[in-house]
């Protein structure tokens, strides 16, 4: 994680799991960004608690109430960073915040279909859309040249599940809603890869890994967030041009669509 | 196109484009199906007045109303085709309903986003569900070995545009929602294959090509539906095993996901 100075961090869905972890080893960098906005649906509530305890340490971390699919939320938490940020630009932001509904092939139904694409596909588009002023600021700001998560980027948080290529674990879970919208969410990345990556931004698909959450555990080879969270600041670290527009993993590795 | 044999087979939205190209080369054909079951939203509207005229004159097609987003009109149509199947089942399906909106990323809305999945993945998923019984029938009563269309197949009509891999003429439209949606429709398609292949079931999505219709027209190497229909019919014909869970177009090539 040495390499990775953005300056100011958004993550979404930071309440709990692979979020959560992200906003925690960022604050615990010798290097932390100025500010990171850990953005969740209530961060006033109970779901929310180790954020709140968090805050209270860590100045750098601001909570925002962000409801990713609600337009009106979005307005509302992009007008908070902006204040925040006093005509900074922001650096990297990661769309985190998704589901899942396990749910079956026959069993699928138009609802499930719908809330989980709202979330995992719409949700990131809209943030995505609302932040790039910001992110365009970020990257005009920058002395850096290229592209890098140090001078602006957005970072979808895809799934191998969304690999259309290789359908990972079939028999353990057949989530095709789920599938469906991370596919959905891999080829949002790509053409936001196309325009913003003129803007400076660099824009990629990362799969965390099968991380132990409470979103699921639908695999045997499941990893601890804190290690998958790791792997993904390094990678974040490093990333460059030649990366805009890929689907990579917590690890680097490439995967196929 | 001799070797498509099916003898029943279903096309949603039928009443423009290449459905209704798709139903008169099949009405066309030397050995034509027994029952062509050509559905749209409304088949007694001005919309559908060219497949009123053609029904006219064939006692095997028969028009269906569908809506393919709603279950209960779903569910309706299959009663009907059930009806006039006499206990037989359906060979082929073909989910070629669809829609798209022009739209770039930046004026990318949720509605639009919504709507388009709901119509392009929802809707062949639902329609699928619904008429997997008469489908696994035909399977069953067949005395073909093997996957083909001639015994049972769901083809769903999806579009270079949602290759992930190669996304095609960006600068003529970034079509974002429409991406996405088949993007998601080709990870559909590759779950289907997955459950029902085992079922006898034939499964894939097929890019008809830049065909001139309503639908839009934003390449410059546009083919005529004529052109694109008498291919596809070509190339359902001789699909087989080895072809379940791909993306092909009108062709018989095979598109990268």
């Amino acid at each position: 994680m040495a390499g990775l100075s953005a300056r100011s961090v958004l993550v979404t869905g930071s309440n709990r799991g692979i979020g959560l972890e992200l906003v925690r080893q960022l604050l615990g960098h010798p290097n932390p960004p100025q500010w990171i906005f850990a953005t969740c649906r209530d961060p006033e509530g109970a779901s929310a608690q180790e954020l709140k305890n968090l805050a209270s340490k860590h100045q750098s971390l601001v909570r925002v109430s962000l409801e990713v699919t609600n337009p009106a939320s979005v307005k509302a938490a992009m007008a908070r960073v902006t204040e925040h940020l006093k005509g900074a630009g922001l650096n990297l932001l990661i769309n985190n915040a998704g589901i899942v509904r396990v749910t079956t092939l026959d069993s699928e139904t138009p609802e499930d279909m719908s809330f989980v694409y709202t979330t995992n596909v719409i949700g990131p588009m809209l943030v995505s859309q609302a932040f790039l002023p910001l992110l365009k600021k970020a990257a005009q700001g920058s002395t850096q040249k290229g592209l890098s998560c140090n001078r602006a980027a957005i970072v979808n948080m895809s799934s191998s599940g969304g690999s259309i290529t290789d359908v990972f674990a079939w028999d353990l879970g057949h989530v095709v809603s789920y599938r469906c919208s991370k596919a959905a969410l891999n080829m949002l990345s790509r053409c936001q890869s196309l325009s913003y990556g003129a803007d400076g931004i660099l824009c990629l698909a990362l799969h965390p890994g099968w991380v132990q959450t409470d979103m699921g555990n639908f695999n045997e080879d499941l990893s601890r967030a804190e290690d998958s969270v790791r792997g993904i600041l390094n990678v974040l670290a490093v990333l460059s041009e030649k990366d805009n527009g890929t689907f990579l993993d917590w690890e680097g590795k490439t995967l196929p669509w």
